[in-house]
């Protein structure tokens, strides 16, 4: 039964490289949101102009976010949450608003692995490389650049594609990502789809 | 970040005890969908009826469903698709269409439980016991019950309210859920949800 | 710290092909144990040759096991455990008698997927064809022929191979493996090894 | 067939506090493991002594521990490996040498619960709160701490009982744990298991 819907899940996106946007559809309405807003609009600019970039590539683009209010699957009921007037993240969602052929993938905790379709997804796209954005850089996008790990993927994250609430606290955050998981970490500029869609796994290491 | 979010993933809704609807939102789209058909739409009567009295209850409904199309995180898209004029499941659909309050979780495999938030939001209702009904029964009712027995579940199967392609598919995956998932099977009429609610796990085994 | 534990975990034996022993190590110390024994003991004696001729192929046979007394990773003590002196299984474990060569997994749950390092081990050895044996065929066997169904995998079930506490029990089990898992179930003289090697997945589905 | 193995894996220690001891137990045959050797033998004195205490107050011990070689299973064997002559990890591995009493988890990744029973065994104990020691702190002990939060527990972190390449490593990791994963973050003497087992996990946050 399922397997038709799973052979369809990812169209004809087939492609090594995928980026991910990680809770930039936020309200930020939480203790340091006020704190992380002007970050956060910065690095959603910069993965705007990624995502552009990506798809001239060829290469999906999945939102990874925070499910917001009850569990309904409704990743468009995320959104408009978050993009509601009044909302503190507004103008940060708007930055980064999703296309009809992105993939969405809601998540219950931090990592964008943990109990959700994301690795199945990963899989269906035959992807290997995750370049990561989103915010905050030294939680949910530092998490699942661990979990990246863990799985054997390899990790490229755009320094200035992150944000965190504080910048030191995204230094460290991006230090972890480049010690630990092998990451290439490099500006938001310097980010050449075309390249990682070619280049070898193992010549990367 | 995603502390609110699950928090709030599950209202107010603490319970013990959960009905998951499995896959009845469904265009029954491949080869053996007219055979199962008829079977679903009656299970689907009797699945209904099962969620208007465990709302009474106060016991949360779950629909656990395929995602038709490619993965966007978005139930109300694959209702509309199971349901759309000229699908063979539009009448399954519309037997059991969701309401405001219920909960979704899209699977992308055969088991509720596999790459999916489910395991999470019924550990934010604490429950601990599942009112299990859908199509296949013996695939994807069967499989979800098989991975609630992994994790400790207690099960209960109301027969009539759990459809395969046919009626000896269906029994023998019951008895397989009987003996093996040690799951209390039952008509549907015969599903008390006050009951549920009150019963010892211990005493019931 | 891990990486090079998990490179060398498999050491040279990559192959797509992987032969699984599911709870033959076992002191049928359960109520139908004694049902089981005779069943049990037939199919280990099919395993066994079965593994012979793994080794000869190449193909690399991987212990799945219950764990038996406290949680010490330490298959060894499940074997003396279930080979003691009047253990029930003594005969049952002897006969299925694991290598140096061997690779041992001990599962908490009846699947040998669930909460386990069998799907590292298996993407280390690059498997993507399971033979599954072993005891009991309607609960660990086929739970484990569910989990590789979710996680794609190929899957192979010589029916002399797997015991049931009852004969028809096997048979319900070996139908529901064919149907759903798309398993190829056989006699265990037919399992080919060299042909698996060869054949192409898509062509055998 | 797992039941009874399962309900016996945690014998009569259910506990709501587990220690945990994360690949104490190594060659530290890698290239920055004479760098991290002194740290973690300053580490591992201190765990020892926790270790001691622990049983005092009936926690139960884990080992959660990177396998060495081929995947058996077989803790006996990576601790043989780690302690052998000429191994630059002898004294580490000697500092903290099991106990007959003490759990062994084997991990094949850098955290303790990936594709591992380290979840099951803590169910089973009903340990909701576990102090975290070991090796690297900014790795394993990290990533191990990062995967605690995401199921909920209360995490512990004796800070001298936690060692990585470099103290500024240990430092940025412990400060991630304090921050990120709201562990309680302190020396190793100051660890009271009598008030962790009686503390209220709410009242604690």
């Amino acid at each position: 039964m399922s397997d038709s819907a799973s052979d369809s899940s990812s169209g004809d996106d087939r492609c090594r490289v995928a980026l991910l946007l990680i809770d930039f559809v936020n309200d930020l309405d939480f203790p340091e949101g006020e704190d992380l807003r002007p970050h956060a609009e910065a690095a959603a600019e910069k993965a705007a102009d990624l995502k552009r970039r990506a798809r001239a590539a060829g290469v999906p683009t999945i939102y990874v976010n925070d499910n917001f209010g009850r569990w309904r699957s409704d990743f468009a009921a995320t959104l408009d949450h978050a993009a509601r007037d009044g909302s503190r993240g507004k103008r940060l969602t708007e930055l980064i608003a999703p296309d009809k052929d992105d993939y969405f993938v809601l998540k219950p905790r931090h990592s964008g692995f943990y109990r959700t379709v994301l690795e199945e997804l990963l899989g269906d796209l035959e992807a290997d490389t995750l370049v990561l954005t989103g915010i905050a850089g030294n939680i949910c996008v530092l998490m699942t650049a661990h979990d990246a790990l863990l799985r054997n993927y390899r990790v490229v994250v755009p320094r200035d594609a992150c944000a965190s609430n504080a910048p030191e606290l995204n230094e460290a955050a991006l230090e972890q990502m480049r010690l630990v998981c092998k990451a290439n970490v490099l500006d938001a500029a310097e980010v050449d789809f075309e390249e990682l869609k070619r280049r070898d796994w193992d010549a990367c290491e």
